[in-house]
């Protein structure tokens, strides 16, 4: 498949006037759409503008509600439920995650649940959000189920993502992975090139290890069992109870405090997720704190290498450095994609051209 | 090794006399002696009264401080700075995750974090202690280092455990797990018995896999190189960049917030640790929230299982059941340990066949 390089700023006001014409005002498109294209800068193909197709047809199908926007259930200085209403996931968690920051300007903590939601691109970005007002942030989201427990053969629990950033120089960290081994991406990728999956990835319907990545979609999307497995793989010996424990902590944090369905009862429009923000500066002097982060994080990257390797990441660092180049240099987009861009572009009356010819 | 089972108010009592020959008042006594029983209870022998030699050792060498009691730096009404002072782990810690819980039922959330301080246990201990009062309890602390970053031999982080509590019926959710696949008790373990490693598990000073528990173990305690791996293993492939993620989480809660050494740093009576409590009840109606947990749980344990297995344990459960029979069949003691606490009774003038004969 081709690539173009696209230049940022011009998919940037590209995307901003899809979602205004969707009916969002143009900070509302703008939020929307820097979580989209953050994924692109960042590498994360799978999440950024390759998704606005789906964007797209949730909201002709009714799927997303356009015109709605979170609202406060209730509150206190640390915390908030919100409800989403099935409105646009990116747009409800900046909405989410700006209360949390506030918070933990206020008394040092904010953690605000959000209910009826949807799927809200890269969790990073949100914890990430955090770490520009340089305090610590963590987001968590459940899914719809596709991690089977530690010998079951049944999707209960979802990718369920955590991620945790924390302010340092020259670049933050920020971790923000799946507690599945991979996330449903990925085996779409594999799916895509006709490739066997690596061992430890997937089990099927009968929870025996599986290298095909159609079957295990297919499984997924249809219920029919199986699914990915835990970050440890299938047994404990491997620390399969592990990946399942944090799988656990995620969902914990968003559908059970929320309310709302468990990943094995996921349903559109009730995802459910949280946001946490927190002042370090409540546990000292904060330049000392961020120091002795960035002095850690130095020593990882210089420690040595194993035979065969000449670089070790601190995460995030990958992301941000890609991010510099295609801020500069453009954004690859496939072929793919831009038909599909300007089958958008059509729908809504925008010349494609004028934008991104 | 032959063991004996011996009954568990016969040992508490014995161990709790120990303390108070070291100088604890009859109330820290009890309390260290109930960390320390709570692991035999559990079934986690290695955290047990196995570990009484050592800490005897610790404090007749000066290791471990016996006058040193934790001392308030600062505080917020969320969160509190303590320093342990080189005492006794399992002590400073109680009285950290004390505070933290009265922090969470006064403001919604207690996150407190201790410098300076020693090895407190199993760390579910104090997320369980949180979870006693009906709130979510959260416990981490590091350790010296013994896992390598993805694509490092040099161990930098520690074996980092990340503890999460939530009530629930029959039982809570209880997730105690180090960051690393398995923690050091298991190689050591595995060298006892002279059996060869799981591949894995651990890598030697050049980073390559590597099955032979004594040579991880020296290497990880002369600083040679080599660790035991992330769960997820070495290649990021099986999600070795996530236990990294995870360890690093850790790290950042304790040793970065509290400014004390990062593991590859560690020294002894400057171990960091954190604890945090959540009162759920700042999200909803708690017997709602309590409910929806226990019935996830339910629906996990009753899920299909994979071929050849007959049962899905939730996190906690295997440890339960244990503590149930162990309370009045008693707890099994080896005779190596046994020989170790009659060394004890004899250097503190105590009279073992009193106690336990």
């Amino acid at each position: 498949m081709s690539y173009r390089k696209v230049p940022y700023e011009n998919l940037k006001k590209f995307c901003t006037d899809v979602f205004k014409g969707y009916g969002y005002s143009q900070e509302e498109s703008e939020d929307i759409v820097d979580v989209l294209l953050q994924a692109d800068l960042f590498g994360i193909e799978s999440h950024g503008v390759q998704r606005l197709i789906r964007y797209h047809r949730s909201l002709m199908q009714g799927k997303i509600h356009p015109d709605a926007r979170a609202s406060v259930i209730s509150e206190t200085p640390v915390s908030a439920v919100l409800d989403a209403h099935g409105g646009a996931g990116q747009l409800t968690a900046i909405f989410a995650m700006r209360k949390a920051i506030e918070k933990a300007k206020n008394t040092g903590i904010g953690f605000v649940i959000m209910k009826n939601t949807n799927h809200y691109g890269i969790a990073a970005y949100y914890s990430l959000m955090a770490a520009k007002e340089d305090l610590i942030g963590l987001s968590f989201t459940n899914t719809e189920a596709m991690m089977p427990p530690t010998f079951g053969r049944q999707a209960m629990l979802g990718s369920n993502p955590i991620a945790v950033a924390m302010p340092a120089d020259p670049y933050p960290f920020s971790y923000d992975g799946s507690t599945t081994v991979v996330p449903r991406g990925k085996l779409e990728v594999y799916n895509k090139k006709e490739e066997p999956l690596p061992n430890g990835w997937g089990v099927d319907e009968k929870g025996l290890d599986c290298n095909d990545a159609a079957v295990i979609l297919d499984n997924i999307i249809n219920c029919k069992g199986g699914g990915i497995l835990p970050v440890g793989g299938s047994s404990p010996l491997s620390g399969s109870h592990k990946g399942y424990g944090y799988g656990m902590m995620c969902e914990l944090f968003t559908s059970i405090l929320t309310g709302g369905p468990t990943s094995n009862h996921w349903r559109r429009g009730e995802t459910s997720q949280s946001f946490i923000a927190i002042d370090y500066g409540m546990f000292g002097d904060k330049k000392e704190i961020r120091q002795h982060m960035s002095t850690f994080m130095q020593e990882l990257r210089d420690s040595n290498k194993a035979e065969g390797q000449d670089r070790i990441y601190t995460h995030g660092e990958k992301e941000f450095e890609n991010e510099k180049v295609r801020k500069t240099e453009g954004i690859p987009v496939n072929e793919k994609t831009e038909a599909e861009m300007r089958e958008i572009a059509e729908y809504l009356h925008l010349d494609y051209e004028a934008y991104l010819g």
